[in-house]
């Protein structure tokens, strides 16, 4: 697996704006996130002070910083999110007010391309004195957000902010400069994204450098000398084509992975394959929830030993899972595999969509897998990362969907709408999905090529599903996966239909043995959606005051009308005479009414009634 | 659960006749029955001197006594099918065929009653010597196939003979008269069915009497002397109302615990409702394999210890699965139950049903889990019950289908077509159900009542099925299993419909532990079909020398060309390079070229990917 071929195949990610959403799940979240979470978003930056912490560091304002030392990521992150919606749809008065942040933010940039507000503000002197005070972390977001504010709307003037800061970061730092590794990571994924948009070479050499700087005693700064954190929290305990395990804090550790991923696009480097090859295999067999959520620890907001996958203080912070979808996207991308996108897929449905309110203006830093019903959703928080990578994340995710493959195209999620595509050797194919996925496991893809041709359609066949059938134009079709992809290699003509039938019964989830928390519990998924029992449906209940009987029927019930339309699973109580349990996908939990929630519930019994 | 109230609350079965199987599964296997396999059998017993016995017994014609002890059963089993055919369709040659062989066997009976051609020709000396020679199994079989014959045409002649022989034995045997353990079991069940027919309560008696008999010490012959068999072979062990274990000959236990269900429909005792539960639990759980196949040892062709279930030797004889379908029958009409209808339908769609060749003129009395290739059907055997018990189980088999409750009805098998029903309370109502089932999870049930009015319609939700949706009339109800049913309680009216969809997903099936012979093996079941691997599909690979790796997808594909129209599954090697692997359902192996089978297959990986 580890070999420079493979990587050398890698497929090519999609544009999200090449792909138009039209369903009944996503489509009301994009226009809830365009209306209601930009707009929340950008008002909580102006009412904390973030924004005016870029007056105040170009002098255009009086007073003293306010926040914490990364606020300045959370508005590059809300420009990103919004020009997001921009490419989606045009919103000149939207435009407007990011062009005018963005001009504080141009004037605050320092002469030699500096950009850091707190420094600037409150201590010049303290610049690039501890690895981990976020300098770097504040410019990736700043790179990340000037790319897609000019790719929106055509505008230099954050791209060259962006590349100011980078040249300056080029000037101090590199092979026979100074040292620095980045207390948390995020400019390296950047710096590649600025290599994309510009083609200029530093830029991914820079984010190389800075990955081969991490592990070798370079970190200097107050989390290096606590001696409960150290190095490992911040991925820097270990060079990086050694890694074997995943440590330290869990959105730092899945960036860091993340910009591996899209380095070794570039590089080729064989040593990084299997490096990501072992961390990833280390994160999903024993530090993973079902939820996808990653990092069980407030400590250190991150990781701690295998299988320590506790319920009520899993941190599993919004973030994190977002993350991993980005890290998950890269991996399929590199290596070609479903299993990676089947991981994409959860964070969608699950851990990184439990993150945000129906509403849009409610947010969970923190991702609990049960609750005894003091965890909220709340409007903002101080160290307000997760709501604002929710406004980038969202409206990206279309660029999920597919990929381009070098012998065709590949359908990664399975999402109602239109995408006009083109194969990994640029023959345009236009396709079309009708589905009510997630709540039902039938496809309908039409594929229009502007030519007909030979071509591959490969259809991730998602990890949880056992049995399918597929017709292509009312034909049986036996096409058994490779890679987790079903591969439909054809003369395709426009018009074609391919029908895809995926089982998608109940699952009851059993954790392995390892996994002390949920010993003799299970929990309840269908396709990708995992259930929760949560204390508005069950009011008669207390928190870990019963017990499922998970052998005996469930019903499975679509119910349009509750909490934006989602589908319902009820089982008997295993206690005689209790109502049924209720359950909800956990992604709607915390919407309503205060209350309890389990997503593991303790088993009444698990008997295996027949010998065999 | 063992309460005396519960068996007083009993449910009814439905004669066979009020159901008309319309479908594409078993619509087809009834015209085969019909044509093929009765003809065959008489012809058989034609030609094997079965009938001849007869003539022989009665004086009509001279020579010596053929076959073994039992062979009159054959007969008479092969007379009862018939009739049941008759019962579905008339036709008249049939019947004089049968009106002659009657008239032998009418011949036949001694002029005190006795009857059972083998001591009359051969050794009327040793007549009532040794309970093991089936004088009474004979005899129940012919009071069986009186019923029947009676039930089909109005004729009373074999009825005559029947009770005249029951009332022989009610001469003999008794309180107070002499003591009787019969060595195969069979007569009990009969003699109730000769009471049903007659309402003569001297004929339960007598069983419940015969039942009673068993484990007091009273068995005499040459198998309560062997030791390596001894008393617990034919179930004389242990008084019935005492049993904790299923033991010695499948089939004979099986019938014992059919007549014992009987029995205690009649008599009420709740010590038969324990030992019944009891034995039952230690069955299922211990003793059975996932064919619904019981007996897994030649010697004794019955049961050995627990969890002893070898594939390639398993014994599991054709005439113990549908002995399960008798038993678990009347359990379920018993205790009001779904548990039991599952295992008439485990039998119904694997373990009885491989014992007949899509043909219908060839037969297994084996029925291994597992073959090399030198297992195959045959058109008779010298000890023929398994075909004759075919030919009287696969004609009735309509009366699984519903079942009569106390308010209302309940549906235990999902087959196409059209029933006329009675609530308990003696209200009509019609059904008709649309379905393909075996291979599709969706049922509509079309309920007509004569009157609208308030009833209750139960379905059984099939323990394989966990997800499940209903409407009626096109609406959403929440309806929970309650005893592993959907009890919808309303006011029905003409013409209201219900649409059950239940999930039917591909399940990777795993052994309890303790099964020694399955160890790092899985099966494959989709809904209540079992699979199986078979050379003719798959002839590259050699016994045992393939891994399945069930952790991928799997190709579900019908193919109405296929072996009668069946679904396949086609799932990868996990050995990269090799073809896919193809199965079918286990019933309809060996009706091709000769080739190995394996339903439980060795397993690549059982790897749980996420550590959740």
């Amino acid at each position: 697996m580890s070999t420079i071929e493979q990587v050398q195949k890698h497929w090519q990610g999609v544009p999200f704006t090449s792909v138009e959403i039209q369903d009944a799940f996503w489509r009301p979240r994009l226009e809830v996130l365009k209306k209601t979470t930009v707009r929340t978003c950008l008002d909580q930056c102006e009412a904390t002070g973030r924004i005016a912490n870029f007056s105040k560091a170009a002098g255009l304002m009086d007073g003293e910083y306010e926040g914490m030392y990364y606020n300045d990521s959370d508005v590059y992150k809300v420009i990103e999110g919004a020009a997001y919606t921009l490419m989606l749809e045009r919103d000149d008065k939207l435009e407007a007010e990011l062009d005018m942040i963005i001009e504080k933010i141009r004037a605050a940039q320092e002469p030699d391309g500096y950009l850091s507000t707190y420094f600037t503000v409150c201590a010049p002197e303290l610049k690039w004195s501890d690895m981990e005070k976020h300098e770097m972390y504040n410019g990736g977001h700043l790179i990340e957000a000037a790319v897609a504010y000019f790719e929106a709307t055509g505008k230099r003037a954050l791209l060259d902010v962006a590349c100011r800061l980078a040249d300056h970061y080029d000037s101090l730092f590199g092979p026979g400069k100074r040292h620095w590794a980045e207390g948390h990571e995020e400019i390296e994924l950047a710096l590649v994204k600025l290599y994309q948009a510009t083609k200029q070479e530093r830029y991914w050499k820079l984010a190389l450098w800075l990955l081969e700087e991490r592990g070798h005693g370079h970190g200097q700064g107050e989390i290096w000398n606590k001696p409960e954190w150290g190095p490992a929290y911040c991925q820097d305990d270990i060079p990086v084509r050694e890694i074997e395990r995943v440590t330290g804090h869990a959105v730092r550790a899945m960036y860091l992975y993340a910009a591996m991923a899209d380095v070794v696009n570039v590089s080729g480097d064989p040593a990084y394959v299997g490096a990501l090859q072992r961390v990833w295999s280390h994160t999903v067999e024993r530090n993973m929830y079902v939820t996808g959520g990653v990092g069980p620890s407030v400590h250190n907001e991150g990781f701690t030993h295998d299988y320590d996958l506790p319920n009520e203080s899993a941190y599993c912070e919004t973030c994190a899972a977002i993350a991993m979808a980005f890290w998950n996207h890269r991996m399929n991308l590199l290596f070609g595999e479903a299993k990676y996108a089947d991981l994409v897929e959860t964070e969608l449905y699950n851990g990184a969509l439990s993150g945000i309110s129906l509403s849009g203006d409610r947010f969970f830093y923190v991702n609990p897998l049960a609750s005894q019903g003091a965890h909220h959703r709340v409007e903002w928080f101080h160290t307000s990362c997760c709501p604002t990578n929710l406004v980038r994340f969202i409206p990206s995710i279309g660029q999920y969907a597919y990929a381009a493959t070098s012998d065709g195209i590949a359908v990664n999620q399975y999402v109602g709408g239109h995408a006009d595509l083109e194969t990994g050797c640029g023959k345009k194919v236009e396709v079309t999905q009708k589905t009510n996925y997630p709540w039902d496991g039938t496809i309908e893809l039409t594929v229009n090529p502007e030519q007909a041709r030979d071509f591959s359609v490969r259809l991730r066949l998602p990890g949880w599903c056992k049995g399918y059938r597929i017709t292509i134009n009312g034909e049986q079709t036996v096409i058994l996966p490779k890679n987790g992809y079903l591969d439909l290699r054809r003369h395709w003509s426009q018009g074609d239909i391919v029908l895809l039938e995926l089982d998608m019964p109940v699952e009851v989830v059993r954790s392995r043995p390892e996994v002390d928390a949920n010993r003799g519990r299970v929990a309840l998924q269908r396709g990708p959606i995992v259930y929760c029992l949560e204390q508005q449906d069950n009011p008669d209940l207390s928190y870990d005051g019963f017990k499922i009987s998970p052998s005996g029927g469930i019903y499975v019930e679509h119910r349009p009308e509750l909490l934006g339309g989602l589908t319902t699973l009820t089982v008997n109580s295993a206690q005689p005479g209790e109502k049924p349990y209720r359950l909800i996908p956990y992604y709607a939990w915390d919407n309503r009414q205060p209350g309890f929630m389990q997503i593991w519930m303790t088993e009444a019994d698990n008997k295996q009634l027949y010998s065999h």
